[in-house]
């Protein structure tokens, strides 16, 4: 069987099964990152990839790569809830580059970790044919604070931060070359995302928050991860889903479907998140406090899978986002 | 300025100029590995990206290059003398590939760590349309242990662990397509190297060892190395460089020149290490002790360079090995 017709979410089930769990691996393959116990706290490392054809849009600046390839890594720390110790780079590059490329993607590399009170401490340089940036970033958290995609339970609310859908929107812009003027706004959420690392250091530290994820491959997406890695169910109101209010116009003017971008379209990196319902208008209150708007959307019950309400009725939400392999 | 002209060092160079160095920051671009301050204790962590084109010689099976990748980053966490905490990849690949070579490659990742006491605790999985695996490892150090490459002094011994050149007169056998017959253990070397972690912990527990590195580049670019970041000069004696036997009769065999293999060939994954030479015997017997030959190379002096006495002459050794972009 090809890799394409297996997918990538059966490649990681294999892995997961191949590989053994080591006795000081709290969180092994499978959730946002790994996490491991050192004297009472946990080292929390995660890697993620980025290859030119697939992952920068047209237009992207070398500067924008390298605070991309930060700010994905530390997405990742976000929702763990893990406060960043330091950045590493493999970064393979093409012979006839310019030298003048590098140094904006390392300024922009080092610039962006610093804006999240981290640093670059080292990497590797390779030949490729392809611009492949590969961080990998490491922090720690306490391991009873740990956010993990597993904890959600029945009763809990489903919450989200920001607004949803501009990411999303942005790249379709880019692609499709549509006029930007009025929308520069949802390009820059493409190119230049932020990671919440602030916001989930706060929802770690509140003890209220029993899962959490940063939605990438699109809210529905996780939330379907969420719903499986924590065995429960997900029923959210369609009519509570933050959309971005610019992409809502950007939908209507080209006649695009708004779900594709607000529930189906990846990259927002805003956390997704569950709570303890005693505990929600605090939570609410402690975000809003560092300048970040929390949405609840939906709720945690028993059973599997996730459902959306809208106009009454109740309906399977499509477990559809962004895959590689078959995508 | 193009990547091919500017080569390797000038851009690690340049990526060193640019990036800040944060306070807790031990040890950033530049050595094997990175080293944090957490609590008394270093955080070490290295990444390295092994490209299909340049980095797996014909006939490699998948299962080698996942331990290849496992070794590689456990190399550099054993020229630090740290204790391997765990490792994550990044791994793309071309989807017409079959599942089962994803199963392999990912034994091969998870048997490796294992053999190094450690796991694979985390990953990310990319389309692409060359095999890349880019793995990091992470692991600890007590603070004053920690094997940099900046510390050798004037009057310590240079040392080195087992015997060189078998790795890539491996490779020249695969790559020319010469006969296996009798060579079998130098194609080994090549497909299935092997970490020093244990004789890394060792060398960093005996407070004896003044710098490290691991044979990767070759002994000659890595003296270089140690050189350059210590601010002295190393002169070696020819003679005492332990060639593989069966290195020297497969150059001997085919006209090839012997330095090429030794002096000049890479990834034997061997420690090159400076030591107080009050101390040097008994790091030799310790070494002894887990199974490992170490041999003295040469001394330590003051001045700058890398020289190398043969035949009762004195020359500066050339300062070549593998280089990205330029090689």
């Amino acid at each position: 069987m090809k890799l394409s017709d297996a997918g990538e979410r059966a490649l990681i089930e294999i892995t997961r099964r191949v590989c053994r769990r080591g006795p000081n691996v709290r969180i092994g393959i499978g959730d946002d990152a790994a996490a491991i116990d050192i004297d009472g706290m946990c080292l929390v490392a995660t890697t993620d990839m980025l290859v030119a054809r697939t992952h920068f849009p047209p237009s992207t600046t070398p500067r924008q790569i390298g605070r991309r390839a930060v700010v994905v890594n530390l997405s990742d720390l976000a929702a763990m809830g893990a406060e960043p110790l330091g950045l590493i780079f493999s970064v393979a590059l093409p012979r006839k580059l310019d030298v003048e490329f590098v140094k904006q993607l390392v300024k922009g590399m080092d610039e962006a970790a610093r804006e999240y009170g981290t640093y670059v401490v080292g990497g590797d340089l390779d030949e490729s044919g392809e611009i492949t940036i590969v961080g990998a970033a490491f922090g720690l958290a306490r391991r009873q604070e740990l956010l993990k995609r597993s904890g959600a339970k029945d009763g809990d609310i489903v919450a989200v931060t920001g607004k949803l859908g501009a990411a999303s929107a942005g790249l379709k812009l880019l692609l499709e070359k549509l006029p930007l003027k009025g929308y520069r706004a949802l390009v820059k959420a493409q190119l230049e995302p932020i990671a919440l690392v602030r916001e989930g250091r706060k929802l770690a530290r509140s003890g209220a928050v029993t899962a959490a994820i940063d939605v990438t491959d699109g809210l529905a997406a996780n939330l379907w991860q969420l719903a499986r890695e924590s065995r429960i169910k997900i029923i959210i109101d369609r009519a509570k889903i933050p959309a971005h209010p610019l992409v809502r116009k950007f939908a209507i003017q080209h006649g695009f479907n708004l779900d594709d971008f607000v529930l189906f379209g990846g990259e927002d990196f805003e956390l997704l998140f569950t709570v303890k319902p005693m505990r929600w208008e605090k939570v609410q209150l402690m975000l809003k406090r560092i300048g970040t708007m929390a949405t609840q959307i939906g709720r945690v019950a028993k059973g599997r899978g996730v459902f959306v309400q809208k106009d009454g009725k109740t309906q399977k939400l499509p477990d559809r986002g962004y895959e590689h392999f078959t995508g």
